[in-house]
């Protein structure tokens, strides 16, 4: 936890917060914080700073946040994700909100298992506190949005025209050689990219052409089959560092008062 | 499993081989494998290729290997790793044999608790297993060499003027600008690089003076404060990426035979 992250409606209009729970334990077992003592602090989708504690006991930890330095950027890239198996992706939430992505449509397609829908990991009350998770490593506080579309048709023909009117469109396709620096070079510093990862048995050849019709311009995924949580990881970190992110972004000095993993 | 691995010790001078736990409860239950079918498979440390099943019932599975596909090039990134929570390290075995890694050394750090060192994810016969894993996912039969350093300054001073005499060494800092890109412009094809990877809680100024005494550049670790296995993979994908591998190792392409997920 390198940002303790707070959501705005427990914080009052003087600063002051009473946390229990996770985040409690946390700082009087993990960083046994002490009376006066400050540690990095953030507002879910606000400002970060410093939150001072005022008392610590068993019952629960009360602190006094202090905000006014902005989150790093909304991250430039989204995903679009062929619902994985729900192992991998228990494991894929909070590193996608620790590497950064502005919005994730999980989609279906035909080598998407129709039970991979009805398990607690597509749950919003799960995967938040998972996104959350990511967070407070990365020193973020903006919350990916995250949309599940069953019909993968609907959301390429229809949806995508309004929810990703300007991105460049790319699909991770272990056939391709193009890479990801090449497809991006030269790019606005606004640009927004829509990066589409299939299942782990692949697109079928008609969702490729309808990804093609669409202006998804298939980019290499590496020569390796990598497992969905690690392709997506290397995949958003070369998004990442196409778009210039890690040489414009300053990064999060740890603080004094920094929280220790 | 996208590939069966087998042990050179497992398989008969005739090809044959048979299978009893995890691998044959894996093509019984999972691929539902019958008599005559074929699946990819390769010899840790040797060729790829296909086996035959001949036989599959509840106690064992036989097959005939035919093997005569080279592997994938070994992977031209090394990784000097300062050992991570041991929970960490557990999850990251099979993902960096995946992404592909010639040779992990595990290193101390001031910042590495001692007791990381006395446990069961450090036992070779431990990650073996999970390095086998990464494997059968990536395709690949070239199980990485690993090695564990309990004196970082050691390891530096000494050991590497050995095991890496013309590497490109590289240390991942989160306060440096240079992407890894850059770092490795034109570099020629044979390039090895070694890649290290500080503790979750950084090096110290003293361990950092240390790798820049001994060559090693630092280069971006993007904006973020990753998890390590996160960065692990995030920054291996960019080294792979920026030595050119995904343009130049052709693809292990899932044949009729493949081994679902």
């Amino acid at each position: 936890m390198n940002l303790l992250l707070l959501d705005p409606g427990e914080v009052h209009a003087d600063g002051r917060a009473r946390l229990t729970g996770r985040r409690a334990d946390h700082l009087r077992t993990v960083l046994r914080v002490a009376p006066g003592q400050a540690v990095r602090a953030g507002v879910v989708g606000g400002l970060r700073g410093t939150a001072i504690v005022e008392s610590a006991d068993a019952r629960a930890v009360e602190i006094r946040v202090h905000c006014e330095e902005p989150p790093p950027p909304r991250p430039r890239v989204d995903l679009l994700l062929a619902v994985p198996r729900p192992k991998v992706l228990k494991r894929l939430w909070a590193q996608l909100a620790a590497v950064g992505v502005g919005r994730v449509f999980l989609a279906n397609a035909a080598k998407v298992e129709r039970m991979y829908f009805d398990t607690h990991v597509l749950d919003p009350v799960f995967f938040r506190d998972r996104l959350l998770e990511g967070l407070e490593q990365a020193g973020d506080t903006g919350l990916p949005e995250v949309s599940v579309h069953r019909r993968l048709k609907v959301l390429i023909e229809d949806d995508l025209a309004l929810l990703c009117p300007d991105h460049i469109r790319l699909v991770a396709d272990p056939a391709n050689r193009t890479r990801i620096g090449d497809a991006l070079r030269g790019v606005g510093e606004r640009t927004r990219v829509l990066l589409a990862v299939g299942p782990e048995g692949g697109w079928t050849d008609h969702e490729r052409a309808l990804l093609a019709r669409h202006g998804f311009a298939p980019v290499a995924a590496g020569a390796r089959v990598l497992r969905t949580d690690t392709a997506c990881i290397a995949l958003l970190a070369l998004v990442h560092d196409a778009l210039g992110t890690p040489s414009r972004v300053p990064a999060l000095r740890p603080a004094d008062g920094r929280i220790a993993q």
